[in-house]
């Protein structure tokens, strides 16, 4: 009888010194040997041993432009009024001329090339001339290529642990090789493990039940190591058998350089990979003081006289994803040769007041903008599961052990995932989630490629708050006022005093009750909220939804205590919508076409107006114009306009131009 | 008769502009249509459109840690103290709790989960408990994972025309996918065409003959278009044969989106690319106001009814390269509905002063590195031959049509292709070649990944004066001083006075005369150099060996004009070395290495010092330890000492500590 307590908590640093002092001990922390390819095939791999010219280039000397072979003394004092006439070929005397064409070599009695032209020849064509007029003279070694004027036979052409660009194959090509020596690709193995798992096609094919999971961690892994210059085998997934997942983790070392076993959960009773670990070999580490990631394992598998790494990789997609990133990017780019790589950083300001544990390193994912000449960075949801997070993330904040965390509006170093350009073209939303605001984003990345627009759910009232502080370029909100019954503008009077700004509507929305198909619990409007047998599913404080419930529960006078789930609040309509399509909760509000998208029912309420506020001189700029574009453009108005409940005929009209 | 002018001079833009015109009218400027391809070979692949997510992530709401699932009501009120004991599994008054895996799906009575850890359980494993005791109260939704926490069903997951990572593919297969649609790859042909060239594999085989070249313009094309999404079709050589090359010309355009001929020489008489493109179609451009890479031809192709792009690629290699990067790149980009990529740009400060013929765009090729805190650039050569100078380049430099050039010292901006990591762990030294140097560059590449050795020629003189103008890391010098007969302290004094400098020597090297094998001309020493058979290969001015010869000529009366092919300068010892191998001229002055090298005899005149000049507080800085290790590691003493002629002795010795 106990609590139980099954991880360590080893500091990042720490553990990968554990990690590679057991590979150094074991002699598998040296890059790997080199194997001959074929040129063709070499782009992107790595070079095992230095380079050495095998052939001077070019081999000899040569015409470096089509014309006439001379001796430069021939040409002496040739002029426009006084030309010299030269034979060709050269006469018994040895002067004269020969016709070369561009990387002919030079005849070993000539020290210059004429270009054609600059001189006049008999005939149509300079091949067949027999005579050919100069009116100027040339130097010697004029139009001449020297042999080895690119590369000189035994020079050094390229060194070690250098990752081959497409030139570096001409270079290797021109200098007399036809193969090249690059590295050894490490081959990686991935073992998804799980009773609980189902490959994606069958999800596919066939949708998923509850207690199943899709298994595409081991996609996300295997992408990685390919992109790391590794040669990844995803394994079937394995049933929580120990048994069976002893035999696949040995089958899989007997062929690979490196093991990873992703488990189906975290620590549940379905984790074997630490007893698989200590039972083919030494574990080194369980549980690493890293989040999202906590649950790593490292070690290393004996079988058959070989040393195998392995890495027990989390269950939690995030988590898997950045234990990639954390240990086995470092592990292949050693084994290549290569220097670990670094991202490109850029100090940005944080948005939001971030708190994380003392224990732990932890990586927040971020999504980035330049607003106002000055990075932002926002940080995303930070659950382990949430790989949209990854997915939208332009990069990732450290914050590390025994730092407890940053203030709103303090600078932060961000490591970069997109490319910075990319960054300058993305125009950052903050506010309400809007069904709208998604295909918007669709038709910018269309229509104009390199143009990207990144929203982050902060809700109605938080976007506009994160406008004032200058953190996104535009706000989506709807908000209702209560005691003007007006929608957005006594808000932004309220909340950007003095900010010039400009409220341009994007839709009309459907807002109502969303409730299962059939209306099983025969729900008729808000006062049905207040009964004991419904499940109400909320949104959160500051969402434009949420204010209009309030406002409307107050108008009847009933009290939100009285609500069954009025505390449980989701972040958008969508997971509103998805609650109750999932039984959780019998009814929630938000707008109609997140009922539809999820084949629910829906009782109206009230047509609300969704605004996007945006700074005027931001509005006004060229960088801004493709937004106000597809404001005005059919093909988005009627992608809109098909979304249930969406109302455009008020689209892109400037409701209001506020502040000073 | 008559002077053959066969060029356009079309400025860039216009060149594009008219490209991309009749790719418009032609109908082939619109991305390419999708193609459905299973999720794990689609890292890299460009979205064709949306991708809305079919399933929510989770489906349903999931225990988010191992532990016990229970109504948040019944652990109201348990402290320390009074804890609350609940059956497992719940009685018939429902009050209770069971076990729940992470990912677990929540059973339908409960509302949220306590994690293992922190309750007691009878039994020795959770799983079989029966009763458990807890400690603290749970709020409701406690460590649930709610519905689509990740996604909701119908969220839109990724836009058009965004380049797939390993997460995206995570993310794609857990909303419902096993496929995506991406954009097709552009099918690209490349045709080498001329009669003079000859495959890599014959070359590797049996060397190359005069009149050959080595074919490698298509190795180098289809690695470009690889990495750029496209797939490379590489044709066999094609020779100088019109009929030949308008059919294979026909035959690529049947099967392939963009045809690609690749000209064995600039404008010769084998060119044929200008005549087959306006047999089969329109010719839009000859000739581009851009070097490298002039001779571009434009043009599109009709075969079977189907229009299809054609590139004529310049036969030289940089121009070739370029050719590339200018016209394919945005090409294949637009086809994939990506932006035209861009590279990254830093402000460095130019080493050299350039001049650039007003009429054209011209392309320079310059290394990067970080001296002194500000970064400089110094080009590299301009040839469109020397394809080595784009394998070295960290970027390029570009100078605008109508301007003349830049000055030395002036900022310019760079497009880098390196990336700036690598240019951070850059040493940059200028000054005299040395093939110990080249060994320090592939010691260091191999030693320490990421750090780079970049060594650019400018005779021992031109390195001590870049090196007082703060834009290198190190000179490599060899300096006879004629008064005192001393090495390169003299020189230093002079150019670097006040400059705290530390001279180190690297090694002594053989210097004399390097003369064909066996010797024909029975060269003995400098006086034969005046012999009217003898003919000479020299050095540039500023060249240690230069310097050398000179002081040498002036002790013996020689006078220099008297020795033929005096005037005749090349950059580096193996350059002479060549030049006296292919028999262009009959004897050089260089060290015995370069002799050897290229199997020449050598006949010894002097031993000279070869140091490195560094300045005093970059040698004592962390940064710089690699490079000072290197001179005293025994393996690269000996990698050093095994070169002909090379004496290692006072490797590393610190002859002097010049300045204030």
């Amino acid at each position: 009888m106990g609590r139980r307590i099954y991880l360590e908590d080893v500091p990042l640093e720490e553990a990968w010194t554990r990690f590679t002092r057991a590979l150094t001990e074991a002699g598998l922390d040296a890059p790997f040997p080199g194997e001959w390819v074929p040129l063709e095939q070499a782009l992107g791999r790595v070079t095992a041993e230095p380079i050495w010219a095998r052939l001077s280039v070019p081999p000899y000397a040569a015409a470096a432009m089509d014309g006439f072979a001379v001796r430069a003394r021939d040409t002496a004092g040739a002029t426009e009024t006084q030309p010299r006439v030269l034979p060709v070929p050269p006469g018994p005397d040895g002067i004269g001329a020969c016709y070369v064409d561009t990387g002919d070599p030079l005849p070993p009695w000539a020290d210059a090339v004429v270009p054609v032209e600059q001189v006049q020849f008999d005939g149509e064509a300079p091949e067949r001339a027999t005579r050919i007029t100069l009116y100027q003279p040339v130097p010697p070694w004029a139009n001449v290529r020297p042999v080895a004027e690119d590369i000189a036979a035994a020079e050094l052409v390229l060194p070690a642990n250098h990752r081959l660009r497409p030139v570096d194959l001409g270079v290797i090509a021109a200098c007399g090789y036809a193969t090249v020596p690059v590295r050894r690709q490490p081959r990686v193995a991935i073992l998804p493990t799980g009773t609980e798992l189902i490959p994606p096609e069958e999800a596919a094919a066939r949708g998923v039940r509850p207690g199943e999971l899709i298994e595409f961690n081991s996609l996300v892994l295997a992408a990685q190591v390919r992109e790391w210059g590794g040669l990844p085998t995803r394994f079937p997934i394995v049933p929580d058998d120990f048994e069976r997942l002893l035999e696949a983790t040995r089958e899989a070392a007997r062929t690979h350089d490196l093991v990873l076993i992703n488990a189906g959960s975290s620590a549940g009773s379905e984790d074997f990979t630490a007893r698989v670990v200590s039972t083919l070999g030494t574990l080194l580490v369980h549980g690493v003081a890293v989040r999202p990631g906590h649950p790593v394992i490292l070690g290393i598998l004996r079988v058959d006289g070989r040393s195998v790494p392995v890495i027990g990789v989390p269950g939690f997609p995030v988590s898997a994803a950045l234990t990639g990133e954390i240990f086995v990017e470092p592990l292949l780019a050693r084994w290549l040769g290569l220097p670990p790589r670094r991202r490109p950083r850029l100090d940005a300001v944080l948005t939001r007041k971030l708190l994380s544990p003392l224990g732990d390193e932890e990586w927040v994912r971020v999504t980035v903008g330049r607003v106002g000449g000055r990075y932002v960075a926002a940080p995303l949801s930070r659950g382990a599961g949430v790989l949209s997070s990854l997915v939208r993330a332009d990069g990732i904040l450290r914050i590390p052990r025994f730092v407890e965390g940053y203030d709103q509006g303090e600078t932060v170093a961000v490591e970069l995932y997109t490319d910075p350009e990319a960054i300058e073209g993305t125009i950052l939303a903050i506010g309400s989630h809007d069904m709208a605001l998604d295909l918007m984003a669709q038709f910018l990345a269309e229509r104009w490629p390199g143009r990207r627009l990144r929203s982050a759910n902060a809700g109605s009232l938080g976007g506009l708050i994160a406008l004032r502080r200058g953190e996104c370029h535009l706000a989506g909100t709807h908000l209702l006022d209560p005691e003007s019954g007006e929608y957005n503008l006594p808000y932004v009077r309220r909340y950007l005093a003095g900010v010039p700004v400009v409220v341009v509507t994007l839709a009309h929305r459907e807002q109502g009750l969303i409730v299962a198909p059939g209306n099983p619990k025969g729900i008729r409007d808000l006062r049905d909220l207040a009964r004991p047998d419904v499940r109400f599913v909320n949104r959160q404080r500051g969402a434009g939804t949420r204010v209009l419930l309030d406002y409307s529960l107050q108008r009847l006078g009933i009290d939100p205590a009285s609500i069954p789930g009025y505390d449980r609040e989701e972040l958008t309509h969508l997971a509103v919508a998805a609650a109750v399509a999932s039984g959780r909760a019998d009814v929630g509000l938000g707008i109609r076409a997140a009922a539809a998208a999820m084949g629910l029912d829906f009782l109206p309420l009230a047509l609300e107006r969704y605004d996007l506020v945006i700074p005027q001189d931001l509005y006004e700029d060229p960088w801004f114009r493709p937004l106000r574009e597809l404001l005005h453009d059919s093909r988005f108005r009627a992608a809109v306009a098909a979304l249930p409940g969406y109302d455009v005929r008020a689209m892109g009209v400037e409701v209001a131009r506020l502040g000073p």
